[in-house]
């Protein structure tokens, strides 16, 4: 039987990596009075509906695509959760 | 006792608005073999790291932060996590 399922996948840049969209969000953020956020950095979220026979095969599926298109490994790293 | 919290703000198109970036990616995708992905949506991920005294203060400044600069109401929704 063929289900639908909400795979969310999380891309973000590497840790070791300048955000520089982060820092000039935190630079707006401290502008705006909130001085007790001390960092940001921002990245992907991507929820896919992917029809698949067993939850490891959208997990599978989902893998795949960000291996494929969704990230870029040398900037960035991703995280696959599915509920 | 100031402690540091990583919250997690995950801000995404409003359901009933088109999506063209996830569509985009969707082409993609199907290009590429991964025709079982029915659906993408690209929303944004924010971690932020937040000195306060308690979660509640944390979740709040979070809060007080994604409705000034991280989401446009007009256009997106957001969520808040902290773990």
């Amino acid at each position: 039987m063929i289900m639908l399922f909400t795979v969310q996948v999380k891309v973000m840049p590497l840790k070791d990596l300048l955000d520089p969209q982060g820092k000039a969000v935190l630079g707006g953020l401290q502008n705006l009075g909130l001085s007790s956020i001390s960092d940001v950095r921002i990245g992907k979220h991507i929820d896919l509906q992917i029809e698949a026979a067993a939850k490891e095969a959208a997990f599978q599926m989902a893998s795949n695509a960000a291996k494929k298109l969704l990230a870029n490994p040398v900037m960035e790293v991703f995280e696959i959760s599915i509920n």
